[in-house]
Formats: structure tokens, sequence, C-alpha cells
């Protein structure tokens, strides 16, 4: 499972800042006030930006200032970090989840590492089992995995009749693999993941996740998702699964309609789609504009859903189902039940978590009781009423 | 809403140690290891120890020797309590939630202060709106308390033909009763809370929330839940809401079949209770053993549904619905649907967040598809598999 990355704790930064310069700076700077010239480094004064995708990158004031946005809304940003606390681990996101942390006790740190493209950090936990850390965003613990690999999987997957096709971007722990193996109709399961030293330590620490990639109809592709997308024939899946990013991040590319586009063309008509699509309780969801959105490309179904993952901030993440034009998809009602006692595929126990239809909210439906939209934000309740991000799209309008 | 007090964190014990002498130990000391004379305090070696219910109790080492628990099963219990930082608030739950702890920012202590029965705290967060807690247990935020009071409310009201009494045990907030009084239907609402001044700083400075007071059809009744039962003539309610603790907690008297029978019989036959019931998260929580105990002394159905509150511990609060012999109730299928877009009663908003039929994990259903049962804990999938509690029922065989 990966979230899209946030910022690392204030003094993991600081120790490994030369590790930390990214590549991909996604949002331009706000305005910042002096305070946030956070680290002294080098007789520079350097700034810590937490961009859309939440990659880290240490510029100096002077680069900053050449930056700066031009978007007549933004406003002075007030960035609270996380204190760093001996021997806990907490994400430190202090634009995405500002003014909130959870934090993880720590036993033992495992394993530390770093590929070409990110950081890696494996962890003993007092309570959630081993813990993975992805560029200082908390992947995936064993405790509540199951919720999240579960629910990604068999949302799709039970929606439509016989899948023989799937395929995942992302996903390199390998759960969502074992969680498709439990299919017998599937004959086919790519995944796409570019970064193999990823998968290694998943294989090392985590095996009763990395177990899917024992089952033989897997087929790894060590590639970026958008080329591997660009490769498939027009119609080869009936499944796919996009486990790779937040597409709350409004500006990130893989949430661009270039790559949604290439993802509906892989579809066969009336293939599915599962994506992350952030929590309820995140300040700049709006699941009519995503709704909206998604049913504009795919032209089929579509429905936001939700799985409890405690350890993720809010301790919910959602999900964004939708179907391509063709045989109508009705993912409140699946039609591919899973065999809950079943013992079919690689995975090493029965299902802990899925239960088929109750993880729904659902948007515009006829019968009135579930139109309602969540605004849990204080204060707001209009469906179409936009909450303001701490951010912005450098490029579009609003 | 009001959940079982848990301990407050380190340093605010220490600090008012003589406010939080408790009256109710609920569970004989485990054997404790001399790290655990945590305070020196007044040239004795103090104790601090979590009870079932969550008050804490400062104790000598001399009388805790004395109260030493001589069950076979216990061990030692190596406490690990959350660090205090600065300027930010967390629930300090070594016991009943270990080796973790959500910290949200204060921007201002608002209000601090204690009852005959217990302290209160009235913060500003940074991100969630003012912040009540009790005994250092957080209760409420404005952020996610409609997640709660919505469900707690309309998931036993939905289920029945035109409830027209309703009691309240505890929800001294007044949000029940703000949500109860959406009901047209509804005639009578009593509220049975013994700290008036609680409710005094939930109207001070949670007006929204404390709104539900002012229904003309709410009675007060400043008295002990128990006395008012057994004050009640049989049959008198259609719906019992009980929001006053956590009844995992099984030496709490609140779970003890005695306040069950009169809750029972104060119902109608086919009235509904419905009870605070822990997260899917809690080590502790046997869900079939609940369902089968509800069902035993109710007679009627029973279900186990639950909430999103990103505040509380893991996330997520469960609720135990159930119905009195008589005609049936389906908890899942609600044959009284509320108006979504209705301005009955004195709420000053719409519905945020409650949905008919989304949030329930059914066990014994036929269907096959329900009967999976959550363990979340590592490891464990049997649904009778009886999770390892780190406390114990001192009279309770095993």
């Amino acid at each position: 499972m990966e979230r899209g990355s946030t910022t690392a704790m204030v003094s993991a930064v600081h120790a490994s800042a030369a590790t930390l310069i990214s590549k991909d700076l996604f949002v331009k700077a706000p305005k910042l006030q002096d305070d946030h010239h956070i680290h002294d480094h080098h007789d520079q004064a350097l700034l810590l930006l937490t961009n859309g995708g939440g990659r880290i990158k240490i510029v100096d004031s002077a680069h900053l200032n050449g930056k700066q946005a031009n978007d007549d809304h933004d406003h002075d940003l007030t960035i609270t970090h996380v204190p760093n606390i001996s021997g806990w681990f907490a994400e430190d996101c202090p634009i995405l989840w500002p003014g909130q942390a959870h934090f993880l006790k720590i036993e033992k740190i495992l394993y530390e590492g770093k590929s070409e493209y990110q950081s890696m950090m494996v962890f003993q936990s007092s309570t959630y089992g081993k813990v993975f850390v992805l560029d200082g965003a908390l992947q995936l613990t064993e405790k509540d995995e199951c919720a999240y690999q579960e629910m990604m999987t068999h949302l799709p997957l039970c929606s439509i009749p016989n899948p023989k096709k799937v395929l995942l971007i992302g996903g390199g722990d390998g759960g969502i693999l074992r969680e498709v193996s439990r299919h017998s109709s599937v004959e086919q399961i790519d995944i796409c993941e570019i970064d193999t030293m990823l998968i290694d330590v998943y294989k090392e620490f985590f095996p009763d996740v990395a177990v899917g990639y024992e089952d033989p109809r897997v087929a790894l592709h060590v590639k970026d998702g958008t080329l591997f997308l660009k490769s498939v024939s027009e119609g080869t899946y009936d499944a796919i699964i996009v486990d790779a990013f937040d597409p709350i991040r409004c500006d990130h590319e893989l949430h661009e309609t270039p790559f949604l586009d290439l993802v509906a063309k892989a579809l066969r008509p009336g293939g599915v789609l599962c994506i992350q699509a952030e929590s309820l309780w995140f300040k700049s969801l709006d699941i009519d504009q995503l709704l909206s959105k998604y049913r504009q490309i795919f032209k089929g179904s579509a429905a936001y859903a939700w799985t409890i993952v405690p350890t993720y901030p809010s301790g919910v993440i959602g999900f964004l189902l939708c179907s391509k034009e063709g045989p109508h998809v009705d993912f409140k009602n699946p039609i591919n039940p899973i065999d809950h006692n079943g013992s079919y595929g690689v995975a090493p126990a029965p299902l802990k978590f899925y239960n088929a239809e109750e993880y729904f909210r659902d948007f515009g439906n006829k019968k009135g009781l579930r139109t309602r939209v969540l605004r849990p934000h204080l204060g707001l309740n209009e469906p179409h009423h936009r909450q303001r991000s701490y951010y912005r799209c450098p490029s579009k309008a609003r």
C-alpha cells in the first residue's frame, strides 16, 4: 500500500537533509514568514517545503523567493510541525493534516535504507507489529493492513463477473497481489512497480504481505506506470488498481486526465478502476467533484468508498471506484462474492476485514437516503461548498 | 458523548495528584515492577494505577502490596506512558491503547474545573475546533462529534416505527438530545445526567451541541441512571440510549446484568437500546460475546455497528444495538427513515454524517457475506478466539 508521502519528522529531515532533495516540487511555495526558516544549514537559511505530493524539498530562501506563488488567494501559511518524541514515530503533516499527529511506540528499528527513488524504514512497533515507512510517511502496519488491502482489492473485483486480467500500479508491498490471488477466475495479474528495492524490503520484513508475489499468475513489470499503460493494448484489463498515491493532490501528474485516459483505454468495456481517494475527513476532499471527473473520463458508474485504518491520518482512507462505459457496474451490490472461508490463492489466512456492502458513501442516489455529502469539517454542510485548501494547483483556474 | 475515562497524561496527574484520588478502583493491581514507582511524592513511593474504568488512583506501595492480584494469569505489566508535549494534548491510555497516542495541538485552554464527580477541561484546538476533556479522556470535538451523535441516535430511532418516548442515560453534552429532536414523532425525551456542572460547561462552550436542551420535549433528571431506571414503569420507553461508558470494561457495574435488566424492563416490547461498545480495533473486544449477552438479556435482535471519530483511539467507536422481545427489529434495514434535509427540532444544521445502512458489522447472518468477525489484531482470525486482555475482571471466571 502506498500513500502519497508526507513530510518526515523534522529531526529526521535535519539529519538526512542531503537525501531529501526532491526532484518534484509540485506546488509553488506560498508566502512564508521568517519563522519558517526552520533549519540553518551550511550558513544558508533553508526552508522546509511540503509539496502537494508530499515530497520534501529543501531550498534556500533566495531560490524560494524566485518561486513565490502568484495566486491572488495565497495567504501567509504558519506551519506547526509535530515535535519529535524520542522512541516514538509519527508522520509530520503540517500542511495536509495540521494540528494533529498519531504516534506509535518504536520497539526497535529493523531497517533503514534508500533506493534510487525513496527512503525506507522498517521498525517494530509496540502494538501494531512491524511498520513500513516511506519517505517519512507510514505506509503499512502488520496490524491494520488487512483493512486496506482487502477493501482496495475486493471492492472492484467483487463488482464484476469473472475478472480474468488485473493490473496493479504501485502496491509494491504485495498485499493487493495477495488479495487478488483469492479470486480463482483471475488468470493474469500484472504489477507495475518501479522500485525493486521496496519489494525486497517487503519480502524480507513482511512475508505475509509480500506473499502475493508467490502467486504464479503474477508478472512484475519494473517500469513507470504511465509508460506501462502506454504499452498495453486497448481493453486489456478487467480491473485496474492504482495503489500509488493520494489523488486528492490535484496537481499530481497521476491525477491528471492524461493518466486516467490511459487507464480508461487499458480497461475493457465495463472494466473497473479502484484508486485511492483520501480520507472523508480531509479538508480538501470534494467527493462530488471527484465522482464527476471520473464519470466524465470513464463514462460508466462511479462511487466513493472508504475503510478504517487506525494508523493513517484520521483513521480513515477512501477509494474512488469507477467503471468504463459498457456493462453497468453497481459497486454497492457486488455480483461476484468472495468466499470468506475460502483458501484459494497464496494468502496465509482467510479474510479478516472485507465485507461487501458496508463502506460506501453514495451520492446522487435517487432514493434520497444516501445523498448526504459528508462535510465533517466544522460548519460545512453544502455538497458543493469547496473547502479551502492550504495549497493551490499552480495551473488550475478556480 | 461520554467515553469511559482513561488515564490523564502523566504530567497532568503529577501536577494535580490531590484531585485524582478515585473512589472506584475496578481492578486489582497487577504485580508491578520497581520501575512502576513512577512518582516520588511526599517521601512515599506512589504508584499510578489505571483501572478498568480508567479512573486514576494513587496509592502508596504498602497499600498496593496488600491489594496484589491473586489471579494465576496475572503477569508483570510494563506500562509505557505517552510523553508529555508542551502545547499538545493526548490521552494517555497505556493499558487500554498501549503504544499509541493521538495528539491535538492546543491553541488555548478555555476552561478548567472540577465538579463533585469529575475534572473537566475545554481547549481550543488548531483544527478540531473546541475540545472537551473529562478526567483526561477526550470526550468530544466540534469537528467530529457529528459522526458520533448522529449515529448513536439515528441507528436506534430509525429502526422502529414512530418512537415517542426516548430515554438518554448520560450524554450530558446535549448532542444526542439535539439529534433526537429531529424526530417529529417523539413526544418525550428524558435525560438522566448526574453532573449539572458538565451540562453548564457544555452550554457555555459548545452551544451547537448543548442546543439539544432547548427542545421543549426534553426533561432533565439529575439522578444516577440506575436509580432512575428503578423508578420508571415497565415498558415506558420506545428507545433507550446509554452514552455513559464503554461497556467493554467487563467489570463496570453498568455492564453488569442487573443494570441491563433494568434497561430491558424500561423498554416496551420491541423497544431498542443503543449503547457504546468500543472500537473494532480494541484488543479485548469480543463482539460475538457481546451480541450473545444482549440477545440473552433482551431476547430480541442484536447488532454491532460503528462510526468513525478521528479523535478517539483507533479512529473508530462501536455501538451495540438490541431490541426487546416483541416486534422484530432489523437494524440494518431501518423502517423509520429520517429526512436528511429536514429542519425539525432544535439542531442548527442538517445531518452531516448519518447514512442509514452503512456502518454495520453483522454476525451470524445466514447470507454468509457478513459473517466475518473482525479480528484486526495481528494473527487472530477465529471468531471465538478470545484476545488477551491486559486486565482481568476480578470476580469473573475465565
